[in-house]
């Protein structure tokens, strides 16, 4: 990029709000893979008429854009690979309106996820989507991921609350789609047809999304399973008898024993699962739900069951689930996590190839994750500088997803394709069907700028 | 067509599963419009292989092709208003899984909404889209049009419900989307890309579908209110107050009127408006939430609230509201039906609308339809013979949808555009918005064979 270019971009987002200082730069290199990609321009515009003005150059001097949220993506989508320009689109925060009549908040993408539930959350409204980030990612990200989280066995994804969306193009054109109602279907869904799309068809630049009372009283325990195959028949049986817990998250025996040895706090190290189970609704329904689900527990064959009683109680029994991430580490300095998800009833089946592919590769391989969607986060231990690591690792990988698919699954339930994942997307998603999603995405950006690199395999 | 592309199809699916009789071609001309227009062919395709074949045999020879379910689409969906080949698909008829350990289901696109309602009912399952049609509508057509219903309010449209398809591409190709799993978020969403699509975009030939348990009990109820104003705040209450009911119903006083003329009931004839309120859940769950809702609505102003007591009582409060379509026939021999939707707290405003349109054209009105979702059936009584009665009509139909899309609204929330509003397209979506569908369109359809002269306005 030219200094002609760079003095274009101040001039559109002002010289404070722009960069293409190596140590500014390297601030928005990385995400949450441990990856780096130093980019040429790093700019923070205010508006949307800027990130317009902005992209529009780029149309015309042929520079990449890269936007970006918080950078805490998993796959690598918000990494300006082909350097060129990082857009940062932190200063869009604003809460435009929260209209609690018609249970709907108009929003800016830079808002960041936790801060947008605190401000529904005090109207006694909700945001069901909770992505394990959510106190530093911005709604941005979330759309642009679809991201998850563990309420989404009860309330569905990202996907499900956004109602219509205000967007740039690569033309730097400006585009409103869906609706600001509860129900729309006119023409096609390029709401959904954004929102998932790794900010490769257009950079979000509002939001309308769909909100729900907030339930009164949430009530959560932990059920111990000697085997995982009792804990993963436990959670269909739960759901079928009409019971859908706002979370059905699960840890397998390799991620309690990490998570004992990192805690000392008395978790059961030779059971087969754990899981934490969470209902809600009002007070006197998320109560008789508890002991429904408690004794529904005990008959499918829990070892224990423990009932929160207090709020302290509560965030204990979540603590051991936040803490296998960082657990995790223990046994090595780098950390692969997929987000496999497969029929929940095959849940077993995959936590025992875990354990094959643990003995096969001799890598620490722990999973968990949002059981009542089959969402398994897997984790893989290893030291990204030793290449035995490495090529162990990535065998195992393409053994996990090949594995998924055989079990009807899908190779990423939260996390996106990005850059991690696009090598191995042509395992799912056929010929005909990449060649459609390719023609699609010249559609929106013919000249290929728009975060590129990203979901495609390289040809 | 000639004789000879007649042969081809002929061959494709069998002499008995195609004609180019006039009597065979009269059957599959209409659809719930009340417009025909006659195909040169019909066939009766029974897989997805000879679908193939026949969409190939399109591209090769060209010429049009219109996918038709049961032919109950509002909009025109189904009608071959350019000729060529309808291709009927209640053959595909199956129901080929119903999985209930991991709450998913298979089935082909032919199968009858209802049928599929009963088939998962009897194995305590629950598939809630359930559009006014579904005695005779197919689950196919539901996916094109994304239909709607009374249960959308809290459980969502059909979109909500498809988590993968299997369609044929207008070249004849054959692509399989989305997951078979809960969560999935590989590649672009072309799931939710084509539902919604009006069959202009592929052939659906499969569907994974998402179920959920079936709730235990269901309790109904019916609130009188003076006026329509107060009607509307109680619904925004309601649902602010943390009770979502899986349907809140309205009728306007000109509805109210019309049914009870029609049925002689005993309906107040001078309430502004009745609302129909139904909740679900457990059996405990259910008879508490409906306890509050009577409580909540006499609270908020109802001046009379009944709840059902019995399953025949139930079925008498539907009656009144399932019978406003067809009482409003005694005003007139044609009915326009629109389905526009506006924040809920603006039904009010939309219903003095209505009222002033009828002053000014003299055309009975009536409104009712989904309150919970803002989504307002708007029927306007006319004699299509009578070219003042249509003028007029049609001055209404334009006005109404401008003011819905001053007030925030969509002039479709689930019946679509096909052709009876695609000449309204442009007062909604925008040139650049309508630039992308139209050059999507081309990417799934370059030859522009596939139910051609739908969504889109003629240039």
């Amino acid at each position: 990029m030219n200094n002609r270019t760079f003095r274009a971009i101040e001039r559109i987002v002002g010289e404070k709000n722009c960069s293409c200082q190596k140590e500014d730069l390297a601030c928005y290199a990385y995400d949450a893979t441990g990856s780096h990609f130093l980019p040429e321009v790093v700019a923070f515009p205010s508006s949307r008429d800027e990130i317009a003005a902005l992209m529009q150059l780029a149309y015309q001097e042929h520079f990449f854009v890269t936007p970006r949220g918080a950078g805490s993506g998993m796959t690598g989508g918000s990494l300006p690979i082909q350097g060129g320009l990082v857009m940062v689109l932190k200063r869009l925060n604003r809460i435009l309106d929260i209209d609690r009549e018609n249970l709907i908040a108009k929003v800016e993408p830079g808002v960041v996820t936790a801060h947008f539930h605190q401000a529904v959350e005090r109207l006694g409204l909700f945001y069901p989507p909770d992505p394990a980030s959510s106190d530093f990612s911005t709604l941005g990200g979330n759309l642009a991921e679809c991201a998850g989280g563990p309420r989404a066995v009860k309330y569905g994804v990202t996907r499900d609350y956004v109602l219509g969306l205000e967007a740039v193009l690569p033309s730097g054109e400006c585009i409103q789609v869906g609706v600001q109602t509860a129900k729309g279907v006119v023409g096609y869904d390029l709401t959904r047809l954004l929102v998932g799309s790794e900010g490769t068809l257009g950079i979000i630049t509002g939001m309308t999304l769909r909100l729900l009372p907030l339930p009164a009283a949430i009530k959560t325990m932990t059920a111990v399973f000697e085997h995982m195959e009792t804990a993963a028949r436990a959670v269909s049986e739960i759901m079928r008898r009409g019971i859908i817990p706002r979370s059905i998250e699960y840890m397998d025996n390799a991620s309690i024993r990490c998570v004992e040895k990192f805690l000392q706090n008395g978790l059961p190290i030779s059971a087969g699962a754990i899981l934490l189970l969470e209902v809600d609704g009002d007070e006197e329904e998320a109560s008789r739900t508890a002991v429904k689900l408690k004794d529904l527990c005990e008959s499918l064959g829990a070892a224990a069951v423990h009932l929160a009683r207090t709020e302290e109680d509560r965030a204990a029994l979540w603590k051991a689930r936040k803490a296998i991430s960082p657990a995790l580490y223990q046994y090595g300095p780098d950390k692969i996590n997929e987000d496999i998800v497969v029929p929940k009833s095959k849940i077993p089946d995959m936590v025992r190839k875990i354990a094959a592919l643990q003995a096969e590769t001799g890598l620490t391989m722990a999973s968990f994750g949002h059981a009542g969607d089959g969402n398994i986060h897997v984790n893989i231990i290893l030291d990204k500088k030793k290449s035995s690591d490495l090529e162990k690792a990535e065998a195992a990988v393409h053994a996990l997803f090949d594995y998924t698919l055989a079990l009807g699954g899908t190779i990423s339930g939260e996390h996106g394709v990005g850059i991690t994942k696009a090598s191995y997307i042509e395992k799912e998603i056929g010929v005909v069907e990449l060649a459609l999603m390719k023609k699609i995405k010249a559609v929106f950006d013919p000249k290929g700028l728009l975060n590129p690199g990203k979901i495609f395999p390289v040809a």
